[in-house]
């Protein structure tokens, strides 16, 4: 059986999120559908992590197995010419019989937008989380320094428990702020569930000036999930790359 | 009278264009009925330009006569809280009595939005004009600077007729190459109908090798709209800003 590996970028406003679900359109599904139809036959598709609904990715990994003797260049057109115009494959590529898209995955980078105007966005409005406190920048900052590295991140993961291992090496979050938008560059080994998009929601809680720093060190440190619980809208998030 | 004058940004992938029409929904109708709703009078907005169908703006300027004493701040919340999603106002202020978002207007800006990647663009697909073609830079360039300077740009007019004054001063044409996105930002002192549309269509034929430079030069000197009527799509493109 050949593994091929596929890029995907999309657009996750109109789907229930990445995995398959009784009665909701996902983005697994529709490309398992239509790689299906180009193969005919069955295929499961790996993702490197579920994307929850709503969120987008510039740069998912997806590996699946197949019989299909198409070479590659062929099967990526076919597969787009079936796809939506919310979902594109921008790279299809043979790999190695142990290549897992999840498993195999080393790196993972994550961005999340805020637009902090005073009004709504407009041009960008399905690819932001729109805030309209002002925001203090150095707050946003240091709070970001506190939980890069190797570090327990039970507090921003939604359905954690105890005996859970919720290490995980944050290698990078940057804050990039371009006019009225802010730019959260996310890199890490792994993440948790909700784990991208709790932290952004307490940061942003920093941001605002709700909690001071030593609240924020305090909530990190004491790994209670119901502490960090404030969750940013999925819109603003995107999956940008998996490194192997 | 107050005059009042407005920053307006919208997606004008739903509307049938800037202007009041019969039978479509148009940007302006859509804010004069807003405003109409707020200062209980009817009003009619004058626009620095008519944007066509599927054209973008980001800072249209326009401006409208009223009687009404609501202040400027609480006008625009108004104003917002009743608009659709698609179109926000981010300024209102107060002008003189002579300020006309039309005749004041001494100079514009455009950006156009050109993917050009192996497949289509699927996070930006309403925002841009997708091109596989490979473009050759240097030749764009080139073209570009041919076109800057105080010029008859009767080629790139839609409906040009030889009686009109068809001369604009064009102070800006830069293209910024950024991974598969090129914008191509326009600054002048006035734009004919389509003119930057035709510009991009014309200026893209001579990036694929359609037609060299020598071509693209006597099309631009001929003054005939019939030669450079290679029109790129409304969607890449996007008024940013008007200069009084």
């Amino acid at each position: 059986m050949r593994n091929i590996k596929l890029s995907i970028e999309y657009d996750g406003k109109n789907y229930a999120g990445w995995q398959i679900q009784n009665n909701a359109v996902t983005i697994q599904e529709t490309i398992e559908s239509a790689i299906a139809s180009i193969v005919c036959e069955k295929v499961v598709l790996y993702g490197s992590g579920r994307t929850d609904a709503g969120v987008h990715a510039q740069g998912q990994i997806a590996n699946f197995k197949t019989t299909s003797l198409i070479p590659s260049l062929k099967l990526i057109l076919a597969i787009n010419s079936v796809l939506p115009k919310d979902i594109i494959v921008n790279e299809v590529c043979d790999v190695h019989d142990d290549f897992h898209s999840r498993f195999s995955a080393k790196w993972k980078v994550y961005k999340y937008t805020v637009f902090n105007g005073r009004f709504r966005p407009v041009l960008n409005r399905d690819f932001c989380h729109a805030l309209k406190y002002p925001l203090n920048h150095e707050n946003l900052k240091l709070g970001a320094e506190i939980l890069k590295g190797k570090q327990d991140f039970s507090a921003f993961k939604t359905g954690a428990l105890p005996d859970d291992d919720n290490v995980r090496v944050l290698k990078r979050l940057d804050i990039n702020i371009e006019g009225n938008y802010l730019y959260f560059t996310f890199e890490g080994n792994g993440f948790l569930r909700n784990m991208v998009r709790r932290i952004v929601g307490v940061l942003l809680e920093l941001g605002r000036g709700k909690i001071d720093l030593e609240r924020f060190k305090f909530i990190f440190k004491s790994k209670d999930p119901i502490l960090g619980k404030q969750t940013a809208p999925a819109k603003g998030l995107c999956l940008m790359e998996v490194k192997y």
